[in-house]
C-alpha cells in the first residue's frame, strides 16, 4: 500500500512542498546577511484587536460593584498606620478594630478619582537601553514565572529551587528574543537565607540579563535594598526620574491589604517606582466562585493598591493586577488554566482600558507535574486570554507549572517558544495589494503551484511564524532520529542554551560596588530563614 | 523546610481549600438527583462575542480579490460538462481548453448573488432527534477528525488504519459529551476496498452512533450510495425535505474543481443534502503565502462550490469552507497550529457573518507525532481561533495529529476533553445581581474564607469547568498515584471508553434493511483499491 496521504490532503502538494524548498533554499543561502527577525522587538505593540467580552452596561455593573464593596464593607489595612492616615486624608472613613488593623470605607469613585494621577503608560527602563519597555496602552510585554518554591526538570525532578536554579533560569530567559522583561523571584533561592536572597536575587538579574527586572517585596527594608542596587547601577538621579524597577504586591485577599505589602508599596512609590498591585483570587477560597463578583473584587484590592501609590507620589506608576483562578469542584484543589478565568481576563482587559490604567493579567498558568499535554492546554486557555485581553504586563509567561508551586526548567523552553508564537499573532495581518497577492495567482493560473513564483520568493523567509522546537518533520523521519516528544526537545534546548550562554556585558566598576553593598548588607544582619 | 506555598499563593489558601471541600462534599451528596450538567447540549450556541480582526474596509479588499480572482482569472473545472452548463446559464463564460477541461470566469459579484437562496441556517437531523444539530448562525458543532490514512495510540504506535479503528473511533466520539457530530471519514479503513468502504463506514455512524455523520464524497456514486442509506433510516420523504446527511468537497487549488468534487456535490444538492466547499490551502504551495491572498483565494474557490449547489437546487445546505496552513520556512514541511493561520480563521468569520453563510473552520490542528506539549499548543493556536472567529461547524475537533496523516487515539481523549472546556469558555459570562455576589463578601467581611458562605453554597457545583482528564491534585498525590502524563491517562481512558461502550438503540428491522442494502451494493461490483 502506498503511503497515502490524508483525504482532506492530496498527495501532490506533500510531494511539491518537498519539491518547492529547493527553490526557496537556494534563495535563502543567497540572503543570509539579511535584517535580523523583523519580530524580534523589546516589547510587542498590539496590532489585533483586543477581544471584548461584555457590553458596556455589564461593565458598569462590575465596576460599581467595586465601589459598593468599598464604600459598604471596606478594605481592611493591618499594621500600616501611615497607609490608614493617608487614606483618611484623602477622605476615607476609618473604624479602628484594635490589634494594629483598620477598616476603611470610601465613598463610590473616590478611589477611582485618586488614580486620576497614575501614568496611563510609562517605561522602565533597562541597564541595556534597547531593551528598555514601555508598559500601558498597547504595549505588551513577557516576563518570566514568579514565585515557585520548587524548580523541576526531566533529570532529577522536583526540589527546592537555589541560588544557582535562579541564575540559570535568568540566563534562560535571556537567552530568549521572546520574553521582554527578566522577572523577579524566577525561582525561590531557598538555600539563601530569607532575609539575604533578594539581594542575590537583584544582583542576578543585573548580572546574567540586561532586561528591566522585578525587586523584593518581602519587607519594606528588602525593597529600599532593590532600590539602592538599582541607583548604584543608573545613578540616583535618574532612578528618582525614571522607572527601573517595580515591586509585585499581593493583597490579603478577601479585601485586606497587610502592613508589608503597603509598607513596601510606599516604598517603591516614594522612590517614583513602579509596583503591581495583584489580588490572588482563588474563587471559592477568597474570593466569590462566580467570575461578575471575583472580577469586582479584584478591581477593588487592586484600585486601593494603586491609589496609595498616588497618595505617596502622584505619577508614580502603578499597574492593575488580575490573577483569577478557580477550583476542582470534586476535590477542591486549586485549578489553573480554566475557561471561566479566561473569560475573566477578557474582562479585566475592558476594565483597565475604562480605568486607563495598565494591566497585568493571567500568563501559561497550569496544574501539570510536567511539561505535557495538560500544560499546554491549560497554558494556551490561560495565555491567549491575557493576550487577546490587550494585557500589558503578562508575569508568568515562561516556566509555570504544579499551580505555581514549581518552576519548570523545560517549560520555560516550550513556554518562550509559544511567546514567539504570540509575537506573530499580536501582529496580526496587513491588508494591501501585495498581501492581497493578486498577482501570485494570476502569475501561473489555476491548477500550477506557487512555490516559484515572484511573490512568494518574495515573502517565504518571513510569511510564517517557525518554531524552533516542534518537529515538523515527517513521522518517518522523526521516527528515525529518535522520536522523541516535545519535553525531550525541550530538555535538551536549556541544556544547550546554557552551555552556550554569554553575559551581556556590565561595566565591572559597577559589578563591584554591588558586591560592596551586597556584602555591607549581609554582614550588617544574622541570617534569617523566616 | 516546610512545605512552602510560592509567594504568590498564601499557604493558607491551599489548606482553607482542602478543609473547605468537606462542607461542599458533604452538599454534593445530599443532592446527586439535580439536573444533568448544564453545558450537556446538542450543540453550542456561542454566548460571546467573536473576535473581530479586521476592518470593513480590509474585508472590502479581501471580498474584491476575491471577485477579481473569478473574474480575471476564473475556475478550472475538469471532467464535468454538466457542472460547466449550469454555470454557464448563470453567466459564466466558458473557454474550452480541450482534454474536457474548461476556464470559467464570473463577473463581479456575479458567484456572490447566486449564494442568495442557500440557507443562512439550517439542521442535520440525527436519528435520535435530540441530538439533531444546527449549523449556522450563533451554532458551533464540534466534529471529530477526518480523513487520517494512519491511526496511532501509544501501545501498538502508528499503523493504517482499519474498520475496527473506525467504529472504535466513531464509538470514542459518542461517548464524549463534548462533541456534537460523528463526523464521516474518521479514518481510512484501508483493510475495506476503496471502492466498498463508504458503505461500512456509513453503516459504522449509524450503528455505533446516534449523531449527525457525513456521507462519502470520493465518487459520485458513493455519495448516492451515502444518501440512499440514508433514505432507509429517515425515509424517503424526510430526506427529500431535511438536511440528514452532508459531504465534505475539496477543490483542487488553486482554482480548480474536478469533476469528481462537482459531480459529487450535485449529487448532494439534488438531493436536498447538505456540503461542505474547503479549499485546503497551503500557503506557498497551493496558495499565496500571505493571509489576505490566500483568505481571497479560499473565498473564491468555496464561494463557487456553493453556488453550484444553488444551481442544481436553490434551497440546498452549503457550508463555506476555510482550511488554512502554512509551511516550516527550513524545510518546506507544511505546519499546522501556527498562528498566521489562526488570524486567517478570525477573518473568515467576519466573511462568513458578511455573506450570511455557514462556516466550517480550523480545528484541533497539530504536526506532532504524539499527544505531547507541541500537539496541544498547536491544536490550542488553532482551536482557539476556531471557536473566537464563530465558526459554526468544526471538523477535526479531536484526533487529528502528524499534520492530519494519523488519528490518535490519546489525542482524541485530550481533544474531546478541551471541547468540554470550550463549552465554558463559549457559554461566556452572565453578570447579574447573583453572579455579582455582592452578597458573598458582605456575609462574612474581609479577611474571611467564602468556603460556606450561601453564595458558594449555591453556585459550586456548576461554576467551574472540571476537567475530566486533567491532574489538578498536590505533586505528592500524583506522585505517589504513579507520576503519569496526560497521554498516558488519555491511553486509560479510551480504553476504559471502549470497555464500557454501550451503542445506541437502533431499530433491528431498520439494521437488517441496512444491512441488506450494504450487502447488495458489494455483490454488485468487484473489489477495487483505488
Amino acid at each position: 500500500m502506498p503511503h497515502a496521504a490524508p483525504a482532506e490532503l492530496p498527495a501532490s502538494i506533500t510531494r511539491r512542498a518537498r519539491a518547492g524548498r529547493t527553490a526557496m533554499q537556494a534563495r535563502r543561502g543567497a540572503s543570509s546577511g539579511r535584517d535580523a527577525n523583523p519580530l524580534h522587538v523589546p516589547y510587542i505593540t498590539r496590532g489585533i484587536p483586543t477581544h471584548d467580552l461584555l457590553s458596556d452596561e455589564a461593565l458598569d455593573g462590575i465596576i460599581a460593584t467595586a465601589d459598593r464593596i468599598l464604600a459598604e464593607i471596606g478594605i481592611e489595612f493591618r499594621e500600616d498606620p501611615e497607609t490608614v492616615r493617608l487614606f483618611q486624608q484623602a477622605g476615607g472613613k476609618a473604624r479602628d478594630l484594635g490589634d494594629d488593623r483598620w477598616n476603611l470605607t470610601f465613598e463610590p469613585g473616590l478611589i477611582r478619582g485618586l488614580l486620576a494621577t497614575a501614568p496611563a503608560e510609562f517605561t522602565q527602563h533597562a541597564r541595556n537601553p534597547a531593551r528598555s519597555v514601555r508598559i500601558g496602552g498597547r504595549s505588551m510585554v513577557f516576563a518570566p514565572a514568579y514565585g515557585s518554591p520548587f524548580v523541576m526538570d526531566l533529570d532529577k525532578g522536583r526540589r527546592y529551587g537555589t541560588i544557582e536554579d535562579f541564575r540559570n533560569l535568568v540566563k534562560l530567559a535571556q537567552s530568549s528574543p521572546w520574553l521582554h522583561h527578566s522577572g523577579g523571584t524566577i525561582c525561590e533561592p531557598t538555600d539563601v537565607p530569607v532575609n539575604k536572597r533578594h539581594l542575590d536575587m537583584v544582583h542576578a538579574h543585573i548580572r546574567y540579563s540586561d532586561r528591566a527586572f522585578l525587586g523584593s517585596i518581602t519587607a519594606p527594608e528588602r525593597a529600599e535594598d532593590s532600590i539602592e542596587m538599582c541607583r548604584i547601577l543608573f545613578g540616583a538621579d535618574f532612578v528618582d526620574r525614571n522607572c527601573v524597577i517595580m515591586g509585585n504586591f499581593n493583597s490579603t485577599s478577601p479585601l485586606v491589604w497587610d502592613g508589608v505589602s503597603t509598607r513596601g508599596i510606599r516604598a517603591y512609590a516614594a522612590a517614583n517606582q513602579g509596583s503591581i498591585h495583584l489580588p490572588f483570587l482563588l474563587g471559592g477560597a477568597v474570593s466569590p466562585l462566580t467570575m461578575p463578583g471575583a472580577i469586582a473584587q479584584c478591581l477593588a484590592e487592586s484600585m486601593v493598591g494603586c491609589a496609595l501609590t498616588q497618595l505617596v507620589r502622584p505619577g508614580a506608576p502603578a499597574i492593575l493586577g488580575s490573577f483569577l483562578s478557580s477550583m476542582s469542584l470534586r476535590t477542591g484543589s486549586p485549578t489553573f488554566g480554566t475557561p471561566e478565568p479566561a473569560l475573566g481576563s477578557l474582562v479585566m482587559g475592558q476594565i483597565a482600558r475604562r480605568l486607563n490604567m495598565p494591566l497585568r493579567c493571567a500568563g501559561n498558568f497550569s496544574t501539570s507535574k510536567l511539561p505535557d499535554a495538560q500544560a499546554m492546554t491549560q497554558s494556551m486557555m490561560s495565555m491567549m486570554s491575557a493576550v487577546n485581553c490587550g494585557a500589558n504586563f503578562i508575569l508568568h509567561s515562561a516556566g509555570f507549572l504544579d499551580g505555581l508551586l514549581s518552576m519548570s526548567y523545560e517549560k520555560m523552553m516550550l513556554d518562550m517558544d509559544l511567546c514567539g508564537a504570540l509575537h506573530a499573532w499580536l501582529r496580526g495581518l496587513e491588508v494591501n495589494e501585495d498581501t492581497l497577492a493578486f498577482e501570485a495567482l494570476a502569475e501561473k493560473g489555476p491548477g500550477e503551484h506557487l512555490f516559484g513564483c515572484a511573490h512568494t520568493l518574495r515573502h517565504y523567509q518571513t510569511a510564517y511564524w517557525d518554531s524552533a522546537l516542534d518537529d515538523n518533520d515527517t513521522h518517518e523521519t522523526w521516527s528515525e532520529a529518535g522520536g522523541v516528544d516535545a519535553m525531550t526537545r525541550a530538555n535538551r534546548a536549556w541544556k544547550e542554551t546554557l552551555a552556550t550562554y554569554e553575559a551581556p556585558p556590565l561595566d565591572p566598576a559597577i559589578d563591584g560596588a554591588l558586591c560592596d553593598f551586597i556584602a555591607r548588607r549581609k554582614a550588617a544582619m544574622p541570617d534569617a530563614w523566616y
